[in-house]
Order: structure tokens, then C-alpha cells, then sequence
């Protein structure tokens, strides 16, 4: 029997968020530390997390019939200079290549929209050429000196960025809401992930583009965490790189374009949002295997044990079970391994069990315990996992819904964020306001705007206002 | 009507194979220049051959219990350095970023042995730890100074890179050679690509292994194509990078690696291979849409044709069908349209077709022409989309066999290869001797050795030798 290697969890989720993540994240084999400074490496177990992002998202993206293509990791600097707000916003983070033969140095891709819509200056002639719809999944590189955490915030990250151009304004704003809307059905669907949907301040707005939307969770230090975001990019990238077409009206016309994407920071949101002191707990949705099953050895009994337990495991394929049939290692070892890694449900097969023709269900994220009859397993697993995914949702809402408040004053602010939350305020939406605040409270931002019917006083600035902020410091 | 394009191909493909692939490439939108030397776009109808063949490799990883993962994209120079065959290989084609701050150059990863096994000396600790089966689908990049032609060679590409840890030399082994085995399957089954397999000799194996396999199919011009390499990694690596674990017998073991890869190369040799002068020709198995229904209009039966084309569509999903119902395109300039892009089988519609309650079936790669009663479309269809990827290996093999010949003499090789062979010799397997040979046919290089049991003349060395080689000129 193996030594029980001390594997336990270093502090307390609530009493030092940042080490119990960090700890997380390398116990549960998520992710490993890089030899180079703000990389990382995404081990398996999270990796099967990302197909499984991927694999529900390549639907959507059927669904919009948009295409999956790929283009060049190495970007022009001159690309950048093209559209002036692109550039400003990007610059600080472009890594280079020295071995550029073109004259200029060549960047690391941070986000592909100059690469791209390069290409889409060639492709779109007519009328007949758009809409056009791509996505790439890939890596970017952006070179942060911002402190990085794994997942949340790391110098090479994996995403995908969706890129359409359209014959209007209307339509790309259809677009950036439809996409927007798809995330945050994403992350409640598939990731038990609750988030606010809005639009960012203009302080806030990407680099280069005319509107941005964004959906936001609430991570359990009262930080939000921007979770993917959707972009009207108006006509200037259009104009840039000169993406114009002849218009049924035989005139030239510059399109309008959209740019969206998600990252596997998404990965960081789950192990964050839905974790314990155990390790982290998946969602049955995007876990890739939703099930293991623990065979309880006893000498007299192991082979009868071992033979249920495999009945089990091809009977049960659709939940893509582990089957623990290492003998080296104790029962209550592999309990806590598989708490650690946060695999929905563990299915326990003793030789008691068998006298009773029941199999024993255990729950990762309430630990709750029950029998069930062998032929009624698939099914109640089936249910089982449901109930899961709803409650983690449930729960996450729950705790959403508590901590967002409102405040009147800088003062009032600053109390409610003291409470984690996240604190509707009427701001006056400019970028003096908005650094204003940021330093009053210590950094945080306005998250996302919402346009409200009733008009009040902006917190800073006292202009009255219809636009209310929703305040946080974020990841 | 929609004038009608020139888009025919230039030349034709049995003229010059090297201006007809580049613009079938273009012209069937599989691929696109890039801004910057030596990179290109990879369209949307290409990607989804490189999805398609994703999808078919992640079942065999399943099969093999190897899991996807992701590695960091900078590697720090020294990594190279560690082993040093490894060294001497990579260090011509690296690229490096300026932003290090490591005090070290970073270079751009062109394979990822080194990163990938900084981690496994980590997580291999006891014999419990391995095998260690992981695989990674990655962007990598390598400063080619040869030129570059879309697909076949370009400073960045796609490609999956497995790396296997184990504690026997026969384990590696077997490794290297079911997973070689497993491409060559891929190759036929998936693409209709026949291939040789075979070790590689001493002077063309991976740098850093001990042995390495490899794939080779034979193009239109008598050149080999290398799709696919399988690695024996000995223990270099594992001495180099650290990597050991304490054995049942309480002793410090060094592992034994493997690593394997192929490409989006790949495409590059369904396009090369199956193409023709109207275009390139799907395999349907690895087609992303396998039909294409094409309604042919008449100004009295649009409608009516229309509802049936829909029907079509919505029947006959399976296949991914595209539906062109574009009306300001003539019928012609579609059939033109899809020949280009290699859709396996076109589904024409029109008012005579539903009169006698039939579609119409062309196959793209002999151009022959059916009726099929509209109740047996479907099955027809599956019938017939078997029917073409046989057919297409068949002709590729007959293709390859009939130009596998043998030579006694540098002289007869020489001639032999003037008539586009792969030629089998008698090679003493020196670096010298390949030298000798490369120098004396314009650049032709030993692709596969084969250990036979009968002794022969080496066609340089003259010594008596039991290894042949096929020799041929390479992409």
C-alpha cells in the first residue's frame, strides 16, 4: 500500500483565497508552474475541460455558420500601427521575433484582428462575399507585467477569437449581442457559471472598437472576472485595412465587423467559483469524466469485487468513468485523490455492497451518500448529475444575487466592496471619472454600464446621470 | 447571373504539378499567402479537413490512453543545448523573442521534446508514474531557409506531437512502431493516401533518437512525401533532462521515450495527390461536406425545384451537404465551383429529375454521371461515397506500386528516378555513402531502409551489405 503522501490542501479556501487556488490548481493537476516566467503548463485533467468548451462551442459556432480556419501565429508591426486605438491599447504587450526578414519586426499574436481582416481586404470584393464568419482557436502571447496567476491571467493563453464583417451597423450589433448572449449561456449551461451581461464603459472598451460587450462573474473574494467579451468594431478596422465591397447599388461601401472571444481562463473561473477544501469540484457538464469507480478490496473478496467493478465501468461508458483498480493504494487514498481532482461522483463497489446488489453514490460537492440498487445505477447517476450541475448553479447564483449591492456616495462604495461586492453606483461615464474612482477605492473598475430609466447623481463627479456602473475590482 | 470567373487552373497537373498545386491551392480556397515569408492561411475548406483528421487521431490517442495536453510555446535556449544531437538538429531553424527576461534567449517551439520533458522529470517520480502517454495539437515554428510551398513546407504549421515515457526499451519500441502503424491506417482509411513504412537510416533519424519510422507517400512527380515520423528516443533525453523514477526494486531507473508527430502536411498530400486538372478531389472520408446539391433553375419550376432541393437538404444530413441555392450564380459556374473544391459527389435537381422522381449523382473523381430514384438516394449515396474513397486508394496504389522499381548501379538509379520512381538499392548506411548519393542524383535521399535477408552490393561503397534503401527526392 502506498504511503498516503500529504496532498491535502496547504490553507482554508475563505482564509487566503489566492494560495488555496494556486495550491488547487497544482494538487488537482490542473495546471504546472513553466521555466519561464508567466507561462504555464495545462496538464490533462484541465485540457479534457477545454475540449469540452470547445466541442459545445464548435456547435454554436455551426449554428451562426460560422467557419473554423486558422491564420499566422507572426504579425507585422506595421499591422498594429494601423488602426491608431488598437495600437495604443496592444503595443505595451507585443513580444517580438528577431528574425524578421521583411524589413520590420514581426509580433507574437496577441489577438488576430490585423492579421485577419489583411486577409479580408483580399476576400471581400462583393456584396456576395459577406457576411463573413471565421474563428480561430489558438494561442496569443501578451506580455503582461501585471503579477499572473494561472489561467486568470497568464502571458500565453489559448483561445478562440470569432471575426464577421457585415454590410451594417445593425448587423454587427446583432451580432456582438448574439455572441455575447451565447457566452453566458455557455458558462450557465455547461460551466454552472452565473454571470452579469452588459456593456463596458467606454474607459473600458476594446482597443479599436466602437462597443463592447461583456459577460462577469463573481469570484468568492468579491473580484469580478471578465469571462469573454464581444466587440462592435465599427467601420475603423474596415477603413485601416481598407475591407470595402460593391454593394448591390454597384458603390463602394466599407464593411462593419465584429470581433468576440473566450480563453481558457474560463478553466481558472471553474476551479475558483465552484471549489472547496477538498480541492475543486467540477461541474458533470464540462467534466471529462463524470464518474470513478472505487472497488473496496478485502482479501476474500477482491476478485468478486473487481469483476463487479468492471461490470460497472461498460455499462456506464457514457459518463467516461475512471475505473481505480489500482491495488497499491488505499481505498481512502483514492477518496481523497479523486475529492482532490473534483470528479462529480464516485461510485463505491464493496463486497457488502454486492451481497445487496447496490452500488454506493457519493457526491463531490456535498459529500451526501446513498444506495442504490445495481439495475437502477445508470439512471440515478443520470439524475444525479443533473442535480449537481443545477445545485452548483444554484449555489453560484445564489451568492451573485447577495453580493451585488449599491452605494451613493465614494464612501458607501468603498464599504460595500470591503464586502466583496460588486456595487451599483451612478457614474458619469468618462475616464476621468473612472480613474477617479479607481483610485479612491484602491483599483477597482467599473465592470460593466447599465443604461437605467431613472436619472441620479454620479458618485464622483455629482453630474446627473442615467448610466449606473457596476463597480469591482476585477482579475 | 453572377459573370462568369476565370477560374480555371492555369496549367495542367501532369505539365507542372509545382504551379498547378500552388493554384489549386488558392483557387479552391484551401490556403492563402500570408503578409509575411514563408507563413500562409489555412481557409476554412481546409481547416475542416484538419478537424476532420483531429477527430479520427483523438479516438486512436483514446485507444492508446494517451491525453491531450498543452505545453508552453517558449522554450528557454539552454534546452536545446542539454542534448546535444537534439541540438545540432533544431538550432539552424530557431526563432528567438526579444522579451526575455530570463537572461536567457526564448526560442519559438519547433517541437516540443524539451519543454514537454522538463515536466515529465517532474512528475515521474516512482515506477508508478509511468507509462506517461501525452499529446499535444499545437502550432510550432521552424525558420525553413529551403523554400517554402503551402502545406508541404511553411515556417509555421500544425501538427499533433505525442511523447510517451516507459521503463523498457521494448516498451518504447512497440510504441514507436503501433503508432506508425497507426498513421499509416490513418493515411489509408481516412485520406486514400498508400504509404511505405519503414525505419529511417542513421543519417535521417530525428535528432536526438535512437530509431525513427516513418510514412512515406510517393507524389505525381516521383518525389516522396514524409507524412508522418515515429521516434525511439533511447534514453538521451531522459539523461539530459533528468528523467527517472525509483524502480519495484528500490534502484533510480532512467525511462525510455518516444515522440511522433504528423502535420497539416497532410493536406498539402490529399491535394497533391488525388487532384486533377478541374481541382482538388475529397477523399469523402475525410471531406468536411461530402454532396453538394445543386438545384437547376428554370423560371416556370424554381420553386418547385426548390422545395424538393430543400427536402434534399434536410434528408440527407449525414453527409454535411452543402445546399447552393444562390440565384445569381449560374448552374455551370457552380458545377465549376465545386469541381474546383473536390466535393466527392454533386446532387443535381431540376423540373425533369422531379418529374421522373429522381436526383441526379456526378461523381467528382471520375466525372460519371446516375440517376437514382429519389427513395434510394440516401443509400445510393453512402453506397457511392465508399465506392470513391476505394477507388481513389486504389488508383493511388496502383500508382505507387507501378513506380517502386529497383537499381544495381548509381547510373541505373539515376535513370530510374528520371522516370519518377522510388528506387531500391543495396546503401551501406553511412553518412558518407548518403552524401555520396545525394551528390550524384541532384538531391536524392535514402526515405525508408528495409533489413533483407539476401547480401548485396552497396551501389556506392561496394561493400556487401543486407539493407536497401528507396531512394527518391523529397519535399
Amino acid at each position: 500500500m502506498k504511503e498516503k503522501e500529504s496532498k491535502g490542501i496547504k490553507v482554508k479556501k475563505n482564509e487566503d483565497l489566492s494560495e488555496w487556488y494556486t495550491d488547487v490548481l497544482l494538487k488537482a493537476e490542473l495546471a504546472d508552474y513553466a521555466p519561464i516566467r508567466g507561462f504555464m503548463v495545462i496538464r490533462p485533467h484541465a485540457y479534457a475541460l477545454w475540449e469540452n468548451i470547445q466541442s459545445y462551442f464548435n456547435d454554436i459556432l455551426k449554428k451562426h455558420a460560422v467557419k473554423n480556419a486558422y491564420f499566422p501565429f507572426l504579425i507585422p508591426e506595421s499591422f498594429f500601427k494601423k488602426e491608431a486605438e488598437h495600437a495604443k491599447g496592444f503595443a505595451p504587450e507585443l513580444a517580438y521575433v528577431q528574425e524578421s526578414e521583411e524589413g520590420e519586426r514581426l509580433a507574437l499574436r496577441p489577438t488576430s484582428e490585423t492579421i485577419i481582416y489583411d486577409s479580408y481586404s483580399k476576400w471581400i470584393r462583393s456584396h456576395r462575399d459577406i457576411p463573413i464568419k471565421m474563428n480561430q482557436w489558438c494561442n496569443v502571447i501578451r506580455w503582461e507585467v501585471k503579477q499572473t496567476k494561472p489561467f486568470l491571467r497568464t502571458r500565453e493563453f489559448l483561445w478562440q477569437e470569432g471575426h464577421c464583417a457585415f454590410s451594417s451597423e445593425a448587423e454587427a450589433d446583432e451580432d456582438m449581442r448574439s455572441m455575447i448572449l451565447e457566452y453566458q449561456a455557455m458558462a450557465r449551461e455547461l460551466l454552472a457559471i452565473p454571470t452579469l451581461v452588459g456593456r463596458k464603459s467606454k474607459a473600458e472598451t476594446f482597443p479599436g472598437a466602437l462597443r463592447t460587450m461583456t459577460i462577469e462573474a463573481l469570484m468568492p473574494d468579491g473580484k469580478a472576472l471578465q469571462c469573454g467579451t464581444s466587440h462592435n468594431l465599427g467601420q475603423g478596422f474596415a477603413k485601416s485595412f481598407n475591407i470595402s465591397y460593391k454593394g448591390e447599388d454597384e458603390k463602394d461601401h466599407y464593411v462593419w465587423q465584429t470581433s468576440w472571444g473566450f480563453s481558457t481562463r474560463l478553466i481558472g473561473a471553474i476551479a475558483m467559483l465552484h471549489g472547496d477544501d477538498k480541492g475543486i469540484v467540477l461541474p458533470p457538464k464540462v467534466a471529462g469524466n463524470k464518474i470513478v469507480i472505487v472497488p473496496i478490496f478485502f482479501e476474500d473478496s477482491r476478485e468478486k469485487v473487481m469483476k463487479k467493478a468492471r461490470e460497472l465501468h461498460n455499462k456506464l461508458t457514457s459518463c467516461n468513468p475512471i475505473l481505480d483498480d489500482r491495488m497499491d493504494y488505499s481505498a481512502g487514498w483514492k477518496f481523497n485523490e479523486w475529492e482532490m481532482k473534483g470528479i462529480p461522483i464516485r461510485v463505491e463497489i464493496g463486497p457488502k455492497d454486492i451481497e445487496k446488489k447496490q452500488v454506493t453514490l457519493v457526491r463531490r460537492d456535498t459529500g451526501k451518500k446513498e444506495s442504490v440498487s445495481e439495475k437502477d445505477v445508470g439512471k440515478r447517476i443520470a439524475k444525479l448529475l443533473d442535480e449537481i450541475q443545477d445545485d452548483l448553479y444554484q449555489r453560484a447564483e445564489k451568492f451573485l444575487k447577495s453580493h451585488i449591492d449599491s452605494a451613493s456616495s465614494l464612501k458607501e462604495l468603498k464599504e460595500k466592496l470591503q464586502e466583496k461586492k460588486i456595487v451599483k453606483v451612478y457614474m458619469h461615464e468618462t475616464p476621468e471619472v473612472e480613474e477617479a474612482i479607481k483610485a479612491a477605492t484602491g483599483g477597482a473598475t467599473s465592470r460593466l454600464i447599465e443604461e437605467v430609466g431613472k436619472e441620479g447623481t454620479c458618485i464622483q463627479s455629482g453630474m446627473k446621470v442615467k448610466t449606473v456602473a457596476y463597480i469591482a475590482k476585477a482579475y
